[in-house]
């Protein structure tokens, strides 16, 4: 049901000279699938990442910020699908430093050059033993060409890998820009998503990289809902090998800015193709609020109608039921807003002038709107001049379905 | 589909001396079905409202609060189901006095005396004509004995009625309270739900009645919640006739603990009669957050778990994957949380325990309190002495088929 998201061609899918990728079937929840990934960095490369605020964060996403936090360069990754570690308290604790350990001693590295990551099922016990035993195959299995197959191998209930590649010019340099993206339900990041990596072959300074990555997440995976549900293992890490030859040092660097707009497309592309892939979703929805007075109040309008139930009911209907729109803007927690300032379009028809019903609008355009795949709800408050643009779907049958049937 | 949700014998609504109903069929939106209908108080009658607070608000509401404004004393109600009479800006206004114009020129009485309310499809036109050729047969069916008829007569989506009738013996005199509520989607009220009527013919003097009808909102439709979409019509009504010989008339009175409590009562029973016919519900779940430093946080922690679209479509499918419950609590927006003082029980059955599994938790133990139609989630936050309790159903391929289907 993926809503317009395509799967790269193998030779649109650029390897980033420095990284490379393994991956096996560790039987870690069920047997015939790749759920175990492992990165490795060359030396020299920077890593910086962003992750969930959600106060009941998953072991691996402690120890990552412990690990990064510690100094030592980062080398390698371990991603294992199937189970999340999260809710499992000192004994998950424990799963995830033993993970890196395994993995350091097989590649020769200390343990803190390690970042765990994990995503499945919440409150289940890691079945760490099953990951030590992968890991020798996975080790085997390294190659830069495996993109496409580590996207497959963080999949849970994605239905479509996610894959952004990209070859650009900067400073006469060819910058190859390939990352991956995962999740499809418990979808609502806070200050990141369920899982995204995203490396590039151009140098960044560790101490700039740090900064960047909160920087691209924020237009990008804290930019996008499915559900509202903020994950307890959303992770977005970024990866700078510098083996282009192009090194960024700093912010006033003559192609900052250049590389900073390629890598926010890149994450941008990410972050939608998991609304694309959104599950159960059968419309990819753009909600654009205009004229607001801040950056708060205009996403406190985005998320109340990306978030309802009804609005995204009636999208999946094709059904131009759009007063649960206006429901929505009005609930949203602007104590002050004055209704007859507030304009709503979808996509170019204009449904709501100055608060009430466009004595224009005709039923049939509406309708002619809302039966395309891809939808622009535009609301202009008439308080500000700021604008935020949040993207979601609609909410469906299989949405329902999907999640009574997760565990089964 | 409703859950435990049942209809009293028609001997067992008591009529409220001093209130007078009729209903009737004004086709307003569909042929064939109660929509219009009539409320007459006998004169000396106190009546309060609370209403919703969306910036939207239905032009109805407005015109209810500027009539319980202007100090004439409230006399009759009108009401419509099939339309919302909300985002119609000024022409829904002026259809909303011309309601009250009608109804008055009828009854005799001054159109500040008139309350009137709306419900249904918003952003349509009100189709006044309609209803001011039906309030004649509404006028001749008025009598003491149609608050059935009258609970028919507000549904929109509901499946059944929802009817709360007691008698009870206060300060030597029998007092009746019955009331009606309706509201099935678009239902997470703030300050007052859809539309509920309560009627006492205990005496309450005015002053008193506003204040204690927020109050009595505040314990009952401020603490449910459907979808989280809170609607632009929600009206909650109190009428006290004072035809039983009790009059209450400060907070001091020796009976009117008695009496509030009595109302209380009545209140939640008919709000949780919307949530056992919420659209598409199969369970009733109560959402008990123990243990909380303050209200506010309690009730943000009760609202992120009741309004997870992962939590409810977990319970539809009677699947313990209660890991969706730690993740709504650990993004329910308490910053400074410390999981490790989190525990979790499933009715009688601790699930997590210091912010992690709970060793001797089964999955067969929270699959048996899964399966029951009644189910209590308690939440014992470990931070201070505060509970807070809201109520909530699951969300079902039932609720996707009836909100894409609604206009149709």
């Amino acid at each position: 049901m993926a809503v317009n998201l395509y799967i790269p061609s193998d030779d649109a899918v650029f390897p980033v000279p420095g990284v490379e990728i393994g991956v096996t079937e560790a039987g870690i929840r069920k047997a015939d699938r790749r759920d175990l990934t492992v990165f490795r960095f060359s030396a020299g490369s920077s890593v910086a990442g962003v992750f969930t605020r959600n106060r009941f964060c998953a072991a691996p996403v402690v120890v990552c910020q412990q690990h990064l936090a510690s100094g030592k360069d980062i080398r390698a990754m371990v991603i294992n699908t199937g189970n999340a570690n999260a809710g499992t308290g000192e004994p998950g604790m424990q799963a995830a430093y033993q993970t890196c350990d395994a993995l350091a001693k097989l590649l020769g590295l200390d343990s803190k050059q390690i970042l765990p990551f994990s995503t499945g099922v919440i409150l289940e016990p890691l079945p760490v033993d099953r990951i030590e035993a992968g890991l020798p195959a996975a080790i085997k299995n390294l190659s830069p060409n495996n993109w496409v197959s580590a996207a497959h191998g963080i999949m849970t209930t994605d239905t479509l890998p996610k894959i952004h590649s990209q070859r650009v010019s900067i400073g006469g340099k060819t910058i190859t820009i390939t990352g991956i993206s995962k999740g499809a339900g418990m979808i609502r990041p806070n200050m990141a998503t369920m899982l995204s990596y995203l490396a590039t072959d151009a140098g960044i300074a560790q101490s700039l990289l740090t900064g960047l990555a909160r920087e691209l997440a924020d237009v990008s995976f804290n930019r996008i809902t499915v559900d509202g549900d903020t994950s307890t293992n959303d992770s977005f890490i970024v990866i700078a090998t510098g083996q282009s030859g192009l090194t960024i040092d700093s912010t006033s660097h003559p192609h900052y800015a250049e590389l900073k707009a390629a890598l926010a497309a890149a994450a941008t592309d990410l972050a939608q193709k998991i609304v694309r892939d959104a599950e159960g979703a059968t419309k990819f929805m753009t909600i654009k609020v205009e004229q607001a007075k801040t950056s708060e109040e205009a996403l406190l309008v985005a998320y109340a109608v990306a978030h309802s139930p009804l609005v995204k009911t009636a999208f999946f209907a094709s059904d131009p039921n759009l007063g649960r729109i206006l429901a929505a803007i009005g609930y949203a927690g602007i104590t002050d807003l004055d209704v007859a300032g507030v304009n709503l379009w979808l996509g170019d028809v204009l449904v709501a002038k100055q608060g009430g019903r466009n004595p224009d609008y005709q039923e049939s355009d509406g309708q002619r709107v809302m039966k395309e795949p891809e939808i622009l709800v535009r609301i202009a408050l008439g308080r500000g001049n700021i604008t935020e643009t949040v993207y979601t779907c609609d909410f469906s049958h299989e949405y329902v379905s999907i999640n009574a049937d997760y565990r089964s």
